[in-house]
């Protein structure tokens, strides 16, 4: 498997058809097929060597989508850097995998010349913006104006394709390793879950940074689809994208959903065309499902499940599987079934694969695992054992193969000796009507040791007590399970940047001084 | 990629669901998996080590499906054996794979004395059927009965899966080595083909010793479906078996699509649960394509062009391209474009890669190409170079890609200097209504070298003359490329197993005692 066939194919199937949107630019497979190997060569005048790195730090572009190949062409391997992350963080990935060449695009200019002091390395700057270049750094067009087209390297296989960083809000960045074949068997997987791989149009919101914003990089170039790019998750740029470019696939995490459903200028937008709905990241709340399937009755909803490590896909949740009444209706609060390719089970903590029902780790094996963490041969070792990546998330399959994720391990609470799942209390709070958003998590009791306490936000004109929605949650889980204590707030939750809600921000304050247990 | 993860899949995913459905026979996936493990245990015992061969001959059976899991999990490769071969021929192949352990079903037992004295390489004898068993054998279902569930040999990658053998008919047997990963990650393909990998039920008409018959052993087991098996195709046991089991997916060839469409009970069963029935082997006349679409108006037809040497797949020409008019009509004459993973060019004598509208050799590489022909190196390096597989097919691109094979280059008449591709002939002939079956083959000419010669079986009740056939194909193809001569038959064409009319048979005749410059 060779990364760049990917773009191969694109050209071969659909020359004429249009792969880029980006603003008002918009580019033909035939031209990107063009476009590539001379970067490449371009990238290759600037010292790139089989096995070197190049890192990009950028806002989502028509530009940054070809570096995706471009790189590999040119024999090297690719870093996108988190748009998130401070100057220090970003020059620690730098660092850590060797970059010598880094692109840039006008929202990171700043950083420059912190990321050239704290990582040495860079030795040149690619300047990925339409304004003037800055000095000292060259065009990124100009890599592609003033060189001819190279051969391709061939790089393929177990070589290195890209390294993508996490965990840089919690603990050192660690870059997770992915090769050719895996990203290339990872995207056969992704196609072979999609109802029709004809005339695709999708449209990106989430960073090239992160695997769930990167993955249809790949998936969609393979069938020859077009790219539509948006810097960001805005609500009206979304829905006249929607619109304007009759897009049919995206990925979105249910709070961005939740944000759609409820703008005022929901209704002035015709999103008739989209298809697929990729959501993950976190669970679904039924009501909101419901309300979604009721209001934009064309989109099918798939959940995925993942994480960078497994290609940011394992398991999913198909849309004949959202379904509300019935035998099966249980299936809604799983994530599905594993994805082709991929096998699922559950270990106990001394090893042991447990049986259906019963909770432990969910482990994942499949052929587009990562290669392991780059430079940490320890933290690999720790979660890729015998050819499985253990997840460090909890639950359980059912008797049909449907995964239960409990929550991470980190997230359960002891209280009073027993264990509680805050996914379990969050379900039960969403399906009060004036529930908007929550979070439940522990804080420090006496009594307890850890106490249930749940942060909710409110549904605008609706005012229920932290007492209502107790008692509401008393008649849908067990008592020790129901929140002691809740706390409203007016702004939205503080979620990560794939739409999680950060639920260490709303931990931390509570564990000043204090050390827990768990996580 | 361990083929037996394939098996743990359906196991996952579908444990209740119906794995195989094989005359009065039903078995779950949960059986199965528990069954594979247990014959495994069984075939070791009788001396399978890693890397030994199993052979089977033997009509399509549940039984035997379970074998192309059971034998990988035994550490063996399987070697499936042609059915319409004779003993002489499957002794070769039985000495060419070193096959030590012969697995024959009733059909075959008369084969069995003359397999023994030309192979004695085979030391054990496996009895499918389900009468008595014949003495020296061992039934396989005691093989299960006796044995407990052995561990996964765990053979992957690029270890040998299974041998088909193939060029029976027309020269020595070849087999066609394909490892863990090309059996794997083709499947993947054909799945992302597929518009759902929901409650798949397969029917199987033809032989799993042949690429084509078995491929959806690996594809529908991925993703949980139902295998229905028939021994061979029959016009009434096909439509019997689609209504009363719901078959949702098939493989035909076009002939078989006649004879179902043309039978004189074909309107008294229900048809419809079928979606997806590809077909092959030869292209689908645009006449029997339109009356398909009437009277079967809820098949969709994916047309699939490729070899045993490509997992049986290289290009797809995909519903929604079959067309009858507008700017994209052309298509349906085309075998479509390439499969998700598959690159194809075409190549001129030299080694040059063609550009579009150009008639070349049509190479394709994939990361599911043969390891290799079985014992044969010259023969392999002949037609893999440089990662890619020669088909030794004629054929063009157009500008979207899509595959036009022109024909066999060993079918090509040279007719006064000028090539002709005999399947440009055939179509015109098909559009004549009198024509039911048409060949079109070069037969000695003192004149022109070879001459354009037409093999035609007419409709029942229409008698067409061959100049009024003649002068039909001149309104619609140059005149050098019209049949010189045309000769009528009562009896069907002679086909290959897999349907394509074996012009050989047709041609040798008129060259005996004579040398054909091509083929």
């Amino acid at each position: 498997m060779r990364g760049t066939s990917i773009l191969g194919q694109a050209v071969a199937r659909n020359p004429r058809g249009i792969a880029t949107i980006c603003g008002d630019r918009q580019r033909l497979w035939a031209e990107v097929g063009e476009r590539v190997p001379r970067a490449a060569a371009g990238l290759r005048k600037l010292g790139i060597a089989d096995g070197a790195t190049v890192a990009v730090l950028s806002m989502n572009s028509d530009r940054y989508l070809e570096l995706f190949f471009a790189i590999p062409w040119a024999g090297g391997a690719f870093a996108p850097l988190n748009v998130r992350w401070s100057a220090k963080e970003n020059a620690f990935a730098l660092r850590d995998c060797n970059a010598t060449v880094l692109c840039v695009d006008d929202a990171f200019l700043t950083q420059v010349p912190d990321l050239q002091r704290d990582a040495p390395g860079v030795g040149a700057l690619v300047y990925l913006g339409d304004g003037k270049t800055p000095d000292g750094m060259i065009a990124y067009e100009d890599l592609i104006s003033d060189n001819a087209a190279m051969e391709d390297s061939g790089r393929c296989d177990d070589d290195l394709w890209a390294i993508f960083y996490t965990g840089g809000t919690t603990g050192m960045p660690k870059g997770v390793a992915m090769s050719h074949r895996a990203l290339g068997y990872g995207s056969m997987s992704y196609l072979a879950m999609l109802p029709t791989i004809e005339d695709l149009k999708f449209l990106y919101i989430g960073g090239y940074f992160h695997f769930s914003g990167a993955s249809a990089v790949f998936y969609i170039t393979i069938v020859g689809g077009t790219h539509v790019i948006l810097p960001k998750f805005e609500p009206v740029p979304v829905m006249e994208a929607i619109s304007t470019h009759g897009v049919t696939n995206m990925v979105l995490v249910p709070t961005m959903i939740t944000m759609l459903l409820n703008h005022p200028d929901f209704t002035r937008y015709d999103l008739s065309s989209l298809r697929t709905c990729i959501y993950g990241g976190s669970p679904m709340p039924e009501a909101l499902m419901e309300q979604a399937a009721k209001l934009l009755p064309k989109w099918e909803f798939y959940q995925i499940y993942g994480m960078t490590e497994t290609c940011g896909f394992a398991t999913m949740l198909r849309w004949r599987d959202h379904v509300f009444s019935g035998p099966t209706a249980s299936r809604i609060r799983s994530c599905g079934q594993p994805a082709p390719g991929v096998e699922v089970q559950i270990v106990s903590p001394d090893g042991t694969t447990l049986p259906p029902g019963k909770l432990g780790e969910i482990a994942m094996r499949s052929d587009y695992l990562m290669s392991g963490y780059l430079n940490r041969s320890d933290e690999t070792a720790e979660v890729l054992r015998g050819g499985w990546m253990y997840s460090g998330d909890a639950g359980y399959l059912d008797e049909d193969g449907f995964l239960f994720v409990a929550d991470r391990v980190k997230d359960m609470i002891v209280t009073g000796g027993e264990n509680v799942f805050s996914i379990e209390v969050e379900r039960a709070l969403f399906q009060h009507p004036a529930v908007l958003e929550a979070a439940v998590i522990g804080i420090p009791s006496d009594e307890w040791g850890e106490a249930v306490h749940a942060v909710v936000v409110r549904r605008p004109g609706t005012n229920a007590t932290a007492q209502s929605l107790i008692d509401h949650c008393r008649d849908l889980i067990a008592g020790y399970k129901c929140p002691k204590s809740v706390e409203f707030r007016e702004d939205p939750l503080p979620v990560t940047p794939v739409g999680k809600v950060r639920k260490n921000v709303l931990r931390d304050p509570y564990w000043e001084n204090r050390a827990r247990k768990i996580g």
